[in-house]
């Protein structure tokens, strides 16, 4: 067994983690902190773990996270950076399901992040947790960078185009659409149900913190720089991501059997059948990225649906399959189950 | 292994129950049919069962129902009971998660159902399959009543009350708010999406097919006719159901103590602390009914608020739970995970 | 033209109030004030009010209020009881949408508030602005309460019954399911649409504010203190009020002619033919209540069906439905046009 | 007063027409057929135009319609096309809200809509009802082509960039997001609630009618073909087109000032400050289209965000709007009202 730590589980990634958590069959759960629920029951504050969770929140400071074989980290943006440190250095290992890890160079992410890195020497060391690329690097890893939602869906849908070679690598277009549960679980009156159900928008069209993390990823594939325009807009449901991606091809190629090669061995991603368009609840609540590939009338543009739960394979999940991969675990294990339709 | 048939199971209850035994380690799908849908494979019509379920729909006549340990019938009302009998003589048993056996009366069935019943015989054997009430009747039964989603809510909700006399049986209320899946996979315009999202509205008042069942359950345990008023309302989401019950104390009591002695050693049905309100949410997908007991202002009204997910404790789940009961397996086998919330 | 003021217009009844009075012929928006946004264009908070509101907020000390014909307060309770007096004294007529002025009793006031009443005096002179009840007090009041919005529902739909003593006063349930903006347009997680959108649930079982206004309201009609158990339930859409109401009948009475006998005359209140399930689309956008009045199985349960929008016939539409009537203007002025379905 | 004729009053465009008609002052509804409803009172079937509407359906060739001054088709496509002829040889003008004249090339039209033209010589004759475009045109048509709801979005947005010719025209992207209402009020499984709420997908990716109508409209302000690629989502909302568009940019421009003036004197046209994100509910239930554009990060790429009532500005509302012009009148009669938010 896997004795995990969980820091900051009052969100909806660290609820999520719970939930699978709670079944996985070779992890066991520690603790769990969280300055302001310290003391409450986990099950309290979320009545669905009720007979699965027994713990009560920690204070960060009373938990044994340093006897945990594993932390993992659900906080806001710029905790893990000052606590992991510390943990890696008692031996623990850490996956951080936040973003202090993702980007390689210390300047960019206290540029997107506003505020500078605290253990900037770390980013060499940290492995992208995107197990399609980094399978093996995860593996041995101290310290995981798991991705973030939006880089997840939009760099399993291009991946193969721009290893192949196929496209444009400088006119990329990402439309990308999520549902509401990944502005997380704090009070705020713009994803108040009355304020963005029952509607649609675009935001931070300007500039989003996973546009230099999906920029890395892709420039890593493409062998060089790529031009990307990415857009996320709130869309009115609690899960799922879809991503609509668009590229302009550079040659031929039998699209349909790219994708298929590519993530031909892969447990959790699924190339549907030419003319499918996924749909988000396909993946609610599981870890698969649901991809369909499209070149409309013939024409030179491809497009690309990949679909995922911005809360499983977008964070949680992708996390445990990360844990898995790190202690040498079927990489399934804890996430083989079909996904919640209707 | 059991050997498992499932007839019908293009429906909300049949992919549901596809779901759920497509990780019971003790189940074996050996054919499921649709004569709508013959020759279509299962994952192409769900594509969330993509690597789950690597069955076609057989035409009924041609599937080895007669092969299989237990058959599930999740086909409209009227189906199973004239197939149901050849299947028993044949030695299998039989869980109809429609209405066909769960009136005792055969007369009334067909009142309420429009047509004469088919095999009246039957229903005097059939075991109706609450298992908080039926447990020891349900190991040994050919042929299980699955119960429906309503009636689950609301008997499990005011059973304790009725048991325990301290209620008049005679103005009872149940105020009863079900998700649209509950309507079934069928087309139709009230049901869209854009004629009932944002909307709520109560259906049936003058009389509801759920009514002589929840009729027939509350009176066994009341030892005599209760007088109910059963108003389902239409909701605007996916799954779940909300039951209010309203019932007039006769005589002091415990009402917490009451609930959580009734269901103290019941694996699904979840007392809640007292002064709370349980959520749909809390059971989304899963097969637990959660259940909070109020007395307003100390009154001599009781209000029991109880949940479920109407295609889990409501249909499929609680079949499996029948299931598992019949085989002499673990009763919460294959079903125990937390709910998928947010 | 009526020189109207509104004092905190930043909330849902607020900007529901400046919809309608943007298109109010015969009023004209003088000065709308938050503290929180002063100096910010009212059409810059609200998109949708563009080219229809040219007012930024006003800081509430620099509104020209005392210079109105009319002050509406859309502001939390307490707000309208500090500021009212003032207004009074200086001619000013006031139309309070919060709570401050709803309860006869100061005394029961300061229970449910949780604080005293600061003009305890005014609450003799103050008329329930519930038109169907108070018309002609309506007409001549200077200090007009708004009614809640769940009383407006349950009261219209019981009203007939009380007034008519066909009913016991003693055992009336009113069941009412309501739309999220109920809650308001305020940072809070309850109300994110990743916790409510897709469940059900209810609140408040052991007491809610709104409880002692309504039964002040129907024990009016009575004559007579009545018993009334009152449970809310928030319901995942943005608008509307369902009320499902549940009396026991004394007596006969043919109670689709007496709905409609009351309601004869009344502009905004629509009596569906017998058998009708209202739906509380019907209503959105408007300051229509529609109603259904059933007597299932012809027992001795009625069950009346009362749907209105919270926001219109449930506050501002109500309001300015006192307005026409206290300025001697159409009573339907300003608020004809159909509900925006689907 | 108009004399207004609604052919197929049944459908979503159908009773949005309805709405919008019956407060308009200078229009009255003379008649309105339904073979499928012949004989049910309009407000039977949609309760919400109880009291505005007191008409019935009429069988189609029951009525009167040759005796109208205008003639709405609200029909599916391929009814206008066998109808219109007569009526415009009775002088009667024709609006038709469906597809049969908005293409001027008849075998392209065969080619999209699956069956020959049935009076291929009126497309020359018929006036694209896009006023912002072809208003001098609409003033004295007979025959008026109202824009499908994608279309409307998508030209509304590009037009600016082709018109000043700042954009390559061949490498055009319009990902266009649709709530379900786009669907039609038919019995369809795809579009029920527990099918397509909390879920999004992209639909028609091949190929979608509206491309090439798309395609005519930005190729005649481009002054030659253009180059799209058009990718329609279905959104979990009932109404609002969302359209992400996206080209590149081939000189200088300030955007900002060129939508401007572009729609400057638009009374439907509203371009937001720099830097806003529009959110379709600040469009729904009125006949505005409010747009933004974007550079972002100063590269060479241009995002448009356009965003409409489907049923309004995208079906009914710009019908009233072009009868509004044809008949002249204020251009804005009747649609002057803010949206419906929240």
């Amino acid at each position: 067994m896997i004795r995990v730590g969980v820091v900051g589980g009052t969100g909806y990634t660290g609820v999520e983690l719970l939930r699978l958590l709670a079944v996985h069959p070779q992890a066991e759960l520690a603790c769990i902190t969280s300055r302001a629920e310290a003391g409450t029951p986990v099950a309290e504050l979320f009545p669905s773990l009720r007979g699965f969770v027994d713990l009560a929140f920690s204070a960060p400071e009373a938990a044994p996270l340093a006897e945990c074989d594993l932390v993992f980290f659900a906080t806001p943006n710029g905790v893990a950076m000052t606590q992991a440190p510390a943990l890696l250095a008692a031996g623990v290992r850490v996956i951080d399901l936040a973003a202090d890890f993702r980007l390689r160079d210390a300047g960019e992410w206290a540029r997107w992040y506003g505020q500078p890195h605290a253990c900037p020497d770390l980013l060499a060391e940290a492995v992208y947790g995107l197990p399609e690329v980094n399978r093996e690097a995860v593996r041995t890893a101290r310290l995981v960078a798991n991705p973030g939602c939006y880089p997840t869906a939009v760099q399993l849908g291009l991946l193969p185009l721009l290893e192949a070679g196929v496209v444009e690598a400088s006119t990329l277009v990402a439309d990308c659409k999520s549902g509401v549960s990944g502005a997380g679980r704090k009070a705020a009156v713009g994803t108040l149900l009355a304020e963005c159900s029952e509607s649609m928008k675009a935001y931070a069209v300007p500039g989003h913190r996973h546009l230099p993390e999906i920029r890395q990823g892709l420039g890593q594939a493409a062998g060089g720089p790529v031009g990307l325009t990415f857009v996320p807009h709130l869309t009115p449901m609690i899960r799922g991501i879809h991503a609509t991606l668009y590229a302009r091809l550079t040659g031929g190629a039998d699209l349909q059997e790219l994708f298929q090669g590519r993530y031909r061995d892969e447990p959790f991603v699924d190339v549907l059948p030419a003319g499918s368009h996924p749909e988000t609840r396909s993946v609610r609540g599981v870890n698969t990225c649901r991809i369909a590939v499209h070149r409309p009338q013939d024409g030179d543009t491809v497009v690309v649906l990949s679909v995922i739960d911005n809360l499983v394979k977008g964070a949680a999940g992708q996390a445990v399959q990360n844990m898995n991969i790190m202690f040498g675990l079927d990489e399934t294990l804890g996430l083989a189950a079909p996904a919640l339709v209707p």
